[in-house]
């Protein structure tokens, strides 16, 4: 059997000794574990990054790996902490909606739980580090023993949000810019089924954000000229603006929540 | 047997090739070893930062983890490299006082070594890198034989620091901010026993800092309203100031060193 | 027998999923993985970075490691994904140089192949994301069956670079700065042998960088006086010029790409 595998998605950064204590936390409650960190810099507080980030990799991780999110504005609070079973993957999280885009995917599948299994827990729990008190244990403990009934009992009212979706106007479709990635790429959230149908038979488009037109989608950077605004179908399925070797966020002056607007032709 | 565990904390950055090389080091001499990075962001040649980063995560381990500890201003001088037991865990550390937080806590059970025996060191030793030359070799010999007599003689000579303390003024205590978080959260030196007893009664406190009067003591961040400063009781046992979701230090201009005066009512 | 050890160097960033998702991929088709990054912030794009970063780490680690190396400005175009075996360890990149210092070091044990086996690869191959579908399956995949002649041909016509190297002028030797490390260490292009016979006797040097001369050869950091510009051999083997506990690239305004000159005395 190979090791159980945990990975942590959280806003703590890496500049002090919370990620490290918290892996403490899960290693002296089960040794074996393969611990991965997908990222520690969510924005801070930013719960649709969050669910981005942990939306994007949990797909190519194998069965059976416990993920712990932990973007948690109201730590502390009556807000409550989760084990999320889905379709063959687990998640430890608070209940505040940053599961969003997994309950999306795999609403088929899905069994979300109050973990309420105190004895799990580290004590005394401080109010403000439940990734070290809380969420660490019953990883680790559910990586011992894998009964998620002994966590707590299945709730259907979690929080949820849904994405803000590309939505039709007069002309076509108004989307936003949903995140800036490190190398200022620029995620929207228009789909591949949202591009016009001259697009998709190898024309061009005519899309638009701030007072800038991109109007060539290439299949990757390195098809756009030096400084040249251009569009692409990105690794995580969104239509994504770029310029080769540049950030083109900044370039184009472009922040998250940005309005985008796809034209019909 | 479960894989040994080693910790790095270092103030090497995540830049270039330092943290994978001496990992590599590691792995070449015990490749069954856990790593496990607790910070490599320790403010670069700061023995306070490094101490309290290793003193906050350290307990959180299993027992017989190693922890490597490496803010070396002196790399490459006559200071001395260290092999210390302390409880049931070690430390491999230069002789500067970076580990003072673990020798105040661990001191009735606690052994210094002066790391000696040269013939586990990466030869020839560079001037300049002894953390893979010198404290990764020592960490990773230990972790297959865990004979810590044969790497060196026990000292009494070791170099330490204490950590300031509040102390008593007037109408009070004066204490010192120790850090910020990487959330901008402002930690001060004030343990739960230096509150008035007022606050600990759940009344609120009149902490100061700069131009700035603290008068809410609440138990987690989400308890502040938009844009107030608050107190709470950090999750390292020291008292903290911060605002819901915002960047106190920033809002506050507060840094590292600043005086707080905390009156008894 | 150990867990077979794959390394990482990118300019992912840590800021995303992308990291994260790469690691998925691997621990999906082998979860007996010891996976260990070297470094995700190579500069963006930046092939003699990239070159540099591995080429300083790649031989402190154990035979038969794979090192996964992706600064990739040319993802998604014909450039071909490489599977090099270099004396006793392996490499997975893409054919754009950024392998070279492996190249020039191991020339005498070096065969380069071609990755063809598209069944290996992640399906559907996106564009921009060949770290998650191409080289991280090579990679895993080698570390189950370590056979290389399954994953393509053997070719010779790879691309290379040589590393910019001091050139004599007429009262000594022209050199370049290679890279400002993340204290602000200036590392140039000089090695031990360029050294004039002064410096190598213990005397003093006249290095010029900009409008600075540094004359003192020293052993470490700390052997500088403060605010004074110092020379050292680094760990790398290279010349540096450093500040003691200060960031000597911003205080002289020194960046990569600078002129130094080496006179003979």
């Amino acid at each position: 059997m190979a090791n159980p595998i945990i990975t942590l998605t959280t806003d703590y950064g890496t500049n002090d000794h919370l990620v490290g204590t918290l892996k403490g936390v899960l290693l002296k409650i089960n040794p074996e574990l393969t611990i991965v960190d997908i990222t520690h810099h969510v924005n801070p507080y930013d719960l649709l990054d969050g669910a981005l980030t942990i939306g994007a990799a949990y797909a190519y991780f194998p069965p059976r790996t416990i993920h712990i999110v932990v973007v948690d504005p109201g730590v502390g609070t009556a807000r409550r902490p989760l084990l999320v079973t889905a379709q063959n993957q687990y998640f430890v999280a608070p209940d505040n909606g940053v599961l969003s885009l997994v309950y999306e995917r795999e609403q088929d599948n899905l069994a979300v739980r109050h973990a309420t299994a105190e004895h799990y827990f580290l004590q005394p729990i401080s109010k403000t580090f439940h990734g070290r008190d809380i969420f660490a244990p019953v990883a680790a403990w559910l990586s011992k023993g894998w009964q998620t009934s002994a966590m707590g009992e299945e709730i259907q009212d979690f929080q949820r949000f849904t994405l803000p979706r590309a939505k039709p106007i007069d002309d076509g479709l108004q989307g936003v810019v949903l995140r800036i990635d490190a190398f200022g790429n620029i995620m929207t959230n228009f789909r591949a089924e949202d591009l016009p149908e001259s697009a998709k038979n190898g024309g061009g488009l005519n899309l638009k954000v701030a007072t800038h037109t991109i109007s060539k989608l290439v299949e990757t950077f390195a098809n756009g000229a030096t400084d040249e605004p251009i569009a692409y179908m990105g690794s995580s399925g969104y239509l994504e603006i770029g310029i080769n070797k540049a950030n083109a966020a900044r370039k184009l002056t472009i922040a998250r929540g940005a309005t985008v607007i796809l034209p019909k032709s």
